[in-house]
C-alpha cells in the first residue's frame, strides 16, 4: 500500500530503497472508517495525512449549522488545515472520511526531524506546496468568477469520474449550495 | 535594497555572504511606476516577483468587464501567477504596480537552476509556498463564511495599516463589491 507514497515521491525527487524505508519510519498508517473525524474544530491539529486509498474531506460548520466543506483529498493527495498544522494551533476545520479510507499520517515534529534527515524531502514538499497554492489561487479565482451552475460544470468537466463517485450532498457543500438546487442543474442538462 | 531580501532568506534558512551574492545573480532588479503592468492576460508567465519595496496587485478581467482583484503583495512578498509559471503557460492574470515598487524578478528556467545550484533554497521556497498555501486555504473559508461587511472588517482588523495604504477601490475590488458599498461600509462604522 505504501508503494503508492513512493510512486508520489517518485514523481519529484529519486529515492533509492533504504531511504524510502527511512522515510517511511517517519509516518504512521492508519485505517479509518466512512465518516470517522480525523480532526475535529477545537483540537490542537498534530498531524499532516497523506491518503494511499479512498477519500477525505475538510469541512467547517458555518455560522447557519451546515457543514461546508472547502476540500477533498483522494489517492495521493495530502490534506490538513496547513495554517494550524505549521503553528501547533487549534482549528476550525473537521477532517473526515468520505470513504473508508487508508492513510499515512506524520506529526508536526516528526515531519521537521524527516525534512532534516533526509533533505531531499525539502524538494517534495517545496513541489507539494508548490502546486497546491496554484490551484488554491485559481480556485479563489473561480470562486469570484463562476456563477453556481458554471462551477458545478467547471468541476464535472475536470473531474469527471471524482463528481460520480462522491457522495452528491458533498458535492453541493464544496460549490456552496444545496444538494437541491444541485439535481436542479443535473435535471435541467438532462432534458 | 537586497538587504530586504537577504533578511527575508535569512528567516528561513542560514546564509553566508558569499552564498547570497550567488543567489543574488539570479535576479534581476526592477524599478516600477505606478500602474505599470509587469503581466497581461493572455501572456506567457515567466516570471516570478519579490517586493523589496512598494506594492503589487494580480487581478483579472471579469465577465462584467471590471478588475477583479485576488492578491496584494507588499514588501518581502512573493507574486505571479503560480499555476501558468510552473507550466510556462498563458494566464489570465494582470500582475500590476498599485504603488511606485522595486522588484525582484527571477524567470522560470532561472529558479530551477537556483534550485539545483543552492539546495537550501528548496527549503526557503518550500516555507514561501507552504505558508501561502496556508494563508489560501484560509482566505477560501472566509470567501464561504463572511459577509460583505464582516470580510472587510476581518482585513482591516489585521492588516489596518495595509487597508490605510492602498487606494479604496482597489480595497473594494478584493473584497468583491464596489467602492460605494464600502464607502456606505465605512460611513455607518463612523456615525
Amino acid at each position: 500500500m505504501s508503494e503508492i507514497f513512493k510512486k508520489h515521491l517518485e514523481k519529484f525527487i529519486e529515492i533509492e530503497d533504504w531511504e524510502f524505508s527511512g522515510i517511511l519510519a517517519f509516518f504512521q498508517i492508519k485505517k479509518v472508517k466512512k465518516k470517522e473525524n480525523l480532526l475535529e474544530e477545537g483540537q490542537i491539529c498534530k498531524s499532516h495525512y497523506f491518503v494511499l486509498n479512498g477519500c477525505l474531506r475538510k469541512f467547517f460548520i458555518n455560522r447557519k449549522g451546515t457543514e461546508q466543506t472547502t476540500e477533498f483529498a483522494i489517492e495521493s493527495w495530502w490534506i490538513t488545515d496547513n495554517f494550524a498544522f505549521e503553528r501547533g494551533m487549534s482549528t476550525e476545520f473537521y477532517i473526515q472520511a468520505v470513504e473508508k479510507s487508508e492513510i499515512l499520517i506524520i506529526d508536526r515534529e516528526a515531519q521537521e526531524k524527516l525534512l532534516i534527515e533526509f533533505p531531499k524531502m525539502e524538494r517534495y514538499f517545496r513541489f507539494v506546496y508548490q502546486r497546491s497554492y496554484a490551484a488554491s489561487q485559481m480556485r479563489i479565482k473561480y470562486l469570484y468568477d463562476f456563477s453556481k451552475e458554471e462551477s458545478y460544470y467547471h468541476l464535472y468537466n475536470a473531474h469527471p469520474e471524482f463528481v460520480q463517485r462522491i457522495p452528491q450532498y458533498l458535492i453541493a457543500s464544496f460549490l456552496g449550495f444545496s444538494p437541491e438546487y444541485l439535481s436542479e442543474i443535473r435535471n435541467k442538462n438532462r432534458s
